[in-house]
């Protein structure tokens, strides 16, 4: 790859989050070029019909897709590793991914998203309290999975993809919602996690704002 | 892998017949157990905490997610190929089987399962209709995408996964919904993209039913 990988991206979008994380932890550079939900840039729609970040421009190819992103940074980026090597393995990492994804950052940000900026046309009005209420109901989940594993991460002592996923929303809950974070006497292992994740010197990459793209 | 492959699945789930039409086109043997939906059998959810099919048993794991299952497919039998060789031409391909996993199969088996067994507890009454909607506005994109490639499939002349999971959707609209389906005056590459799925010999697994599983 000749040219630096170019990002489109939405500072607060978990999924754009958890690829610049990717990034970082592979320290790959890529420009961030930042767009606005309200004001999306007709090339964004060029690169990707649903209009959605994360979009990556690789060579004069557009990938969209948080996990198929991933997927391809890990096959052109293989250190330092952030699947398993073992098949089974990668696998069991896998499904905690889509469950991360799933059961957190969809709740969260879609709960919070859709306080902010409305309900979509076909929703009913109270689809945000709907989703947050359902993330309250993910940290006994989130508790029992930690607790099958022999390290701090989702598949014990290897950090993965699927923790990577966890990052956006380890930052941004106790920027926007302390109390929805998970009571650390009720689940300290999944408070745990969330601090763990805020730690590591990636985590700034999951607020990370490029330059703003003005339509000319 | 010394023991055959056990299949959880339920014979009208989607995501269980996309599973099951990967192992047919790789021409892997498979035991299938069949669950009821509305009697899910306590080992399922030993399995999978979702209680949700498909769930692979290899050796002593067990794996779940229908796209994690397909990725764990590709990696241990690799031929016939069902991703492209190269990697960005792989990553288009994955986020064409999230489209189609997300815009046509959740909409459709989602939209229809929930008339027929009721809506989530959480849900509003008409989620049913919501769903179908949404379906029907897949279609002039579904089109785009086919008139975008320079053969019968997703991905043009490369038969992917991304169209395996187009199979249980051409499988059953005609035997279920036909007024369902796209008008192939208006729609011609995908009434035909839909046809060619199902004239491929592993279209019967789409709807294939093991032995049901009882609670003993």
């Amino acid at each position: 790859m000749a040219d630096t990988l170019k990002l489109w991206s939405f500072h607060t979008s978990p999924f754009a989050g958890k690829v610049r994380v990717a990034l970082a932890e592979k320290d790959v550079p890529v420009e961030l070029i930042e767009i606005h939900p309200a004001r999306r840039p007709a090339r964004l729609r060029e690169l990707n019909p649903l209009g959605r970040v994360p979009v990556l421009e690789v060579d004069d190819v557009a990938l969209s897709e948080s996990a198929v992103i991933l997927e391809w940074l890990e096959e052109t980026h293989p250190s330092p590793a952030l699947w398993p090597a073992d098949p089974q393995q990668r696998a069991l990492a896998r499904a905690s991914a889509c469950w991360v994804d799933e059961a957190l950052l969809t709740n969260y940000f879609g709960g919070l998203r859709r306080k902010t900026f409305g309900v979509l046309a076909d929703e009913r009005e109270d689809e945000g309290d709907r989703l947050l209420a359902r993330l309250g109901r993910q940290w006994p989940r989130l508790e029992a999975a930690l607790a099958g594993r022999d390290g701090p991460w989702l598949m014990g002592e290897t950090f993965t993809y699927a923790d990577v996923g966890g990052m956006p929303l380890a930052v941004r809950l106790p920027q926007w919602t302390e109390q929805l974070a998970p009571d650390p006497d009720a689940f300290p292992l999944s408070a745990a996690w969330l601090q763990a994740l805020r730690e590591r010197p990636s985590a700034p990459a999951a607020e990370a704002r490029g330059p703003e793209r003005i339509e000319g």
